[in-house]
């Protein structure tokens, strides 16, 4: 018999069904036994009569506990068509079961409670160390499931424009990027270094004629800070593209994909993320608001919000000018573009009429960076220059420098972060909540 | 003016064109110069006369050599209605230049040529080590979009039958799988390494009640082999479904996952895929061949190939019974099932009626192992004796062992090589050639 799942059985009543699933909650009323038997697509209650089963089932029964894992035969009835006893907390379908059979038992208490009896969960840091129980709360499940729309969603953006999907090295022969946060690993009889992002690789690709590329991959940053927003580890999603006039081809291109992705998002997922999250997802019409660093800054002074990082924003600062944004022009997005150049990497083009201002971007969404893009300095010479200026040794970026040399188009792109999307698809403000399994200074485990 | 593509120019005859691309060979004919300009997307001939082009591009003309980046804006030309010289090696379409610009210059002798003079490429170390240069090659090119494709299909099928798509850690606190392929890093004051499969991961998500997962990523092996298989990075494609009978329901999902993606790729790369690289891509029918461990061993002892690995197939005997297979069945994959304990992991389920046999199989095509799978043992006591009658760590795995402990479903999974699968799409011998950007003991750069 093929297995039925919970949200299947509703078209099935009268039927003999195979279900499989985690038993949610077990309430004895007398010699009855109600489970909620939860899987994936959703929850069912099944009807456990001792004269209804047979010997082993009614052996195994007697030891259920939340969390086994069970598979049940059983016939599906609708209870609407009877007396019911509306004290009962599940809905009108319900399974009377005939076989039970234990997959898997659970060996001692449960260190955290997959269905909370009071209000309050278990404290994060416990739910971390044990997050695969923790990840089974249908909650859980469903940023998961719409993380998994969302890739698609943006995949589908990439390749029906004719994107190119890499998937660049992780390991980097030089500590290129700069020390500070870089990862070191034991290469045979050498040092490698973990890539802080596919910066210099999807570059590459533009240098060997792909146009268009993106790359979905891990990026490592040995990051010391203990905020909600960072980690060592995590997903990037980035994009590059060539023969772009300005950063303004590349903010076309993210605002369209973003949209699309939303409303993909939205179409599925809306009713049950304002549901479980009580959040409202918004899809944004096209272009977003954008202004520059100079203007940001007029807007925060009169706002009077300190300037603590000379031409960057600081998250506070990030915060209030969203919020102006959203206030004044209705929208959860801004771009905040032509960056200082003391803020922006040494592969940031410059204007050509201030040669102080880089032709860069961030993409704010509700007070919190999810993107930073550029157009990148294609020209070799240039590009020496600025490195030099930055202070950095040529000798360990020259395979870098080396891809500009042999004909490179005027090209640019981005990097964007998916668990601070989903942060603010869901206004969940901790990353390590919507990521699988958080890596931090102080978590290597589970 | 917006860009046009060669592959548009034929739509765009008698209007005036701007196009992007590397000059792919210059040909000078007394006064006028053709020039093939290369895009992502084909060639198209460009053809300056000095009377029809202005000063400053007259001046940029004398400099142009291959692989310069141009920009391009002329009349789109058929010269199939006009007298045409025969000698001529481009097409019918032609673009009769207007301007031309310079985007980037080539500042040397080119390292290695992309159009090459004779039929012989130049060695394979030297276009590692020019890498980008070398990805120009329309026919490099070709294997990263077919890349992009398989990997859009194999995601459609999962995400079609709703997979979850998780981004498991690379980051582990334990050398749990084994310390003799593991990279080491150094993690704040303490080590991590770096994950070697996501399979304890994809595993726990079996254990949090996700059911059907699937993810792309890196994978990371201290292999110090020089085979033209190996690498020290490379990208895995990992899939792990619950509530499984036995490793049968793995093989179906597989062996209907691959004949949609080779179906796709044909559709859309087949014809290029024969004629540049003159193979005929065979999309299989299900069922794949199947056969044992036990029965493939009888086999090649009939065909006297030499019994080097007890209960595992060298690569030699792979290719053999490969072959066998095709010329029996007709059938490039075959699956061979049943592999004996000593050959697989610990958490590889052991048949009921042979405990000396695991729930196992691997997946050949023409020769070259693309997948190994598996049902897991999900049942802690069993788990916890068949890790220590491997002689493993305990305490190394315990992190993974308590997935089982709290209720997890029987389950079962693969992983599987895209790399693997590219060599045997395009029948290329070296996974370098079907990598982005190759990583093995001595190569760290570019």
């Amino acid at each position: 018999m093929n297995r039925t799942l919970s949200a299947d059985t509703p078209k099935k009543v009268g039927e003999i069904v195979k279900l499989n699933g985690w038993v949610n909650v077990r309430r004895n009323m007398g010699k009855i036994v109600f489970l909620d038997l939860r899987d994936r697509w959703g929850i069912v209650q099944v009807v456990c009569v001792p004269s209804e089963i047979d010997e082993p089932s009614r052996d195994a029964l007697k030891d259920i506990r939340p969390e086994f894992v069970l598979e049940i035969e059983g016939v599906v009835q609708d209870r609407n068509e009877e007396q019911v006893n509306e004290k009962l907390e599940t809905g009108k379908i319900e399974v009377l079961a005939k076989k039970i059979k234990i997959f898997s038992a659970v060996s001692s208490e449960l260190p955290i409670a997959v269905v909370e009896k009071n209000t309050e969960e278990a404290d994060l840091q416990k739910r971390l160390d044990w997050r695969w129980i923790d990840l089974r709360k249908p909650k859980n499940i469903l940023i998961f499931k719409v993380w998994t729309l969302m890739e698609q969603a943006f995949r589908e953006y990439w390749t029906s424009n004719d994107y190119i999907e890499i998937h660049s090295p992780k390991f980097m022969g030089a500590p290129s990027e700069g020390s500070a946060e870089l990862f070191e690993v034991k290469y045979f009889d050498r040092k490698a270094y973990l890539a802080q992002s596919p910066q210099f690789y999807k570059q590459m690709a533009m240098a060997s004629g792909f146009e268009k590329v993106f790359e979905v991959g891990p990026v490592f940053r040995a990051n010391p800070s203990f905020t909600p927003r960072h980690d060592t580890e995590f997903t990037g999603y980035d994009m590059e593209i060539s023969f772009i006039e300005s950063h303004q081809d590349i903010i076309n291109e993210e605002q369209k994909a973003i949209q699309y992705v939303l409303g993909k998002i939205k179409e599925k997922f809306g009713e049950e993320i304002l549901s479980v999250f009580g959040r409202d997802l918004i899809v944004p019409t096209i272009p977003f608001p954008q202004i520059t660093m100079k203007q940001a800054k007029e807007i925060l002074a009169k706002l009077k919000v300190p300037d603590e990082r000379e031409g960057d924003l600081s998250p506070e600062e990030e915060r209030k000018l969203s919020d102006y944004i959203k206030e004044k022009e209705g929208y959860e997005f801004v771009f905040v573009t032509e960056y200082p150049v003391n803020v922006r990497p040494f592969y940031h083009m410059r204007l050509e009429g201030d040669q102080k201002i880089t032709k860069s971007f961030d993409l704010l969404w509700n007070g919190l960076e999810i993107t930073t893009g550029a157009q990148r300095e294609h020209r070799y010479n240039v590009l020496v220059a600025q490195a030099k200026e930055k202070g950095l040794k040529l000798k360990l970026i020259q395979f870098y420098l080396n891809f500009f040399k042999y004909g490179c188009p005027p090209h640019g792109g981005l990097g964007l972060g998916p668990s601070r999307m989903l942060m603010k698809i869901f206004n969940i403000d901790n990353v390590r909540e919507v990521t699988y399994l958080y890596r931090g200074i102080k978590r290597l485990e589970p």
